[in-house]
């Protein structure tokens, strides 16, 4: 089976086991909305395709672990698109949560996707419980405080901010927990694998700031130009459009560099770089080729 | 030590370990204002006189979950409180988070503390892990679908709700997840005493809706009167004050008489009866003796 669909499924189950009869229909619908259609599930193949250059045979959790990262990236998604911060009318095509359920809802779906996302691991676990609290520690960290993506969000909230640690944070943390669940759930060292995720992070972030600036609504599923317009900071605004496609070029060239030594190591480096033209707006994609 | 000074160390313990350096500062003092000063502690004080009961010794472990439990009570107050909610400008006497810090910062203190609730049960119990994903899906089933406080402020979204499914899930469900994972921690049979934290919690909604009604804003510390103007359901518009207060005695009787046989159920029964004269409004409790 292969990543996509064991993703996809891994999703639709761990929602399924509590979206169950007596669940207030439009809070299980509103989470539903949250998760799919998804959208290209960078994080969960990730970690997938790390726990298979380690070596991993426990197909069933590591696919809990792949979809517990990405329950946790929708519900960041969610609360990030609410009124109080983005208010996104818009997330991967269609209205955000709380323009299809209203904000209720959409704080309640985004609070229960994170609370799925801790007991789908527990529940998958039950079987190697000696892997359940490293790998909720790695998993946790990356969301939480002090550096996880609710800390990346609140720097939105701080007079000054360094712009490393906010990227660090909203997005480099989740892709670091990725990498290094992949290798946990392996049974391989976790702390070695960090900084491929932190540079594939890195590099997904400036191929995000080159959507927003490069590519169309459309293509993207959610507004454009939002950098600029809530003067966020932008590696495409710092660096120029040239000068963001030839950073995001370095950025996955070290995170290959960075690969551990593992059986899968040159199976991982080629998934890395298809990743990072996929990542790519389709336009710069070719004006790069 | 006595249980309040364990529980008040056991939170701010927690908290210290991610409100570090790097972490955003208002983002840090905004998950402190949520959870200091307390409320009653009842939840996590029941869990810590039921792990008694069950003769549990290892106080770090319990005092790690009834912290847990404690703080994912805060992050669904702070939760609550949001405009979209009810709009609270108070709570336990002091102006709610988003009033003193905005919402944003309210919604992520929310989140963070639901987060740090799972983050601090792993680190915790790194030593006993074959405790951790039993106690882990005790208390996230508590918050999250299909029953548990998530669940329960979504049925305020439903155009038909019942009255009993919305109280058990809003307010029942971490009561009894803290008197099921205070006896897990002692190794205890958890469902045999879920039925104690069912009651126990059915009876602090009533005392909660005989303050809505019949107590000042001083003494609770937030604004009464709200269930009425919210047209939520409430046992005091039900059964009129009188009648409540007897509901809430039978509730607190039927708990005792449910505890399950361990070494500590003389001393958990007067815990429970001193319990139920602290949650009632202090006029009533006068006019009830």
């Amino acid at each position: 089976m292969d990543a996509t669909t064991r993703i996809e499924q891994a999703l639709a189950s761990a929602i399924d086991s509590v979206a169950t009869s007596g669940c207030p229909p439009r809070l299980a619908e509103a989470v539903r909305h949250s998760v799919f259609p998804g959208g290209a599930r960078v994080r969960p193949r990730l970690c997938l395709a790390v726990a298979a250059a380690c070596g991993s045979t426990d197909y069933a959790a590591a696919d809990a672990v792949a979809a517990s990262i990405e329950l946790l990236h929708c519900a960041s998604l969610v609360h990030d698109d609410l009124p109080c911060f983005d208010d996104s009318p818009l997330r991967r095509g269609v209205p955000s949560v709380h323009r299809a359920f209203g904000e209720p809802l959409a704080v309640l779906a985004g609070d229960a996707l994170i609370i799925l996302a801790f007991e789908h691991l527990a529940r998958s676990l039950a079987a190697t419980p000696e892997r359940l609290g490293p790998l909720l520690l790695t998993v946790s960290r990356s969301v939480g405080m002090p550096h996880g993506i609710t800390a990346g969000q609140a720097w939105e909230c701080e007079p000054r901010v360094s712009v490393e640690d906010y990227h660090r944070a909203k997005t480099g943390s989740l892709f670091a927990a990725a990498t290094a669940a992949g290798a946990q759930v392996a049974g391989a060292d976790a702390d070695a694998w960090r900084v491929v995720g932190d540079r594939i992070g890195e590099a997904y972030q400036v191929a995000d700031d080159l959507r927003d600036v490069a590519a169309s609504a459309q293509e993207v599923g959610k507004p454009v130009g939002r950098d600029a317009l809530l003067n966020r900071p932008s590696a495409a605004g710092e660096l120029g459009v040239d000068g963001a496609i030839d950073r995001l070029r370095q950025l996955v060239k070290g995170a290959i560099d960075a690969i551990p030594e593992c059986p899968g190591r040159d199976k991982l480096a080629e998934v890395l770089m298809a990743e990072s033209r996929h990542i790519m707006p389709k336009d710069l994609a070719q004006r790069a080729a």
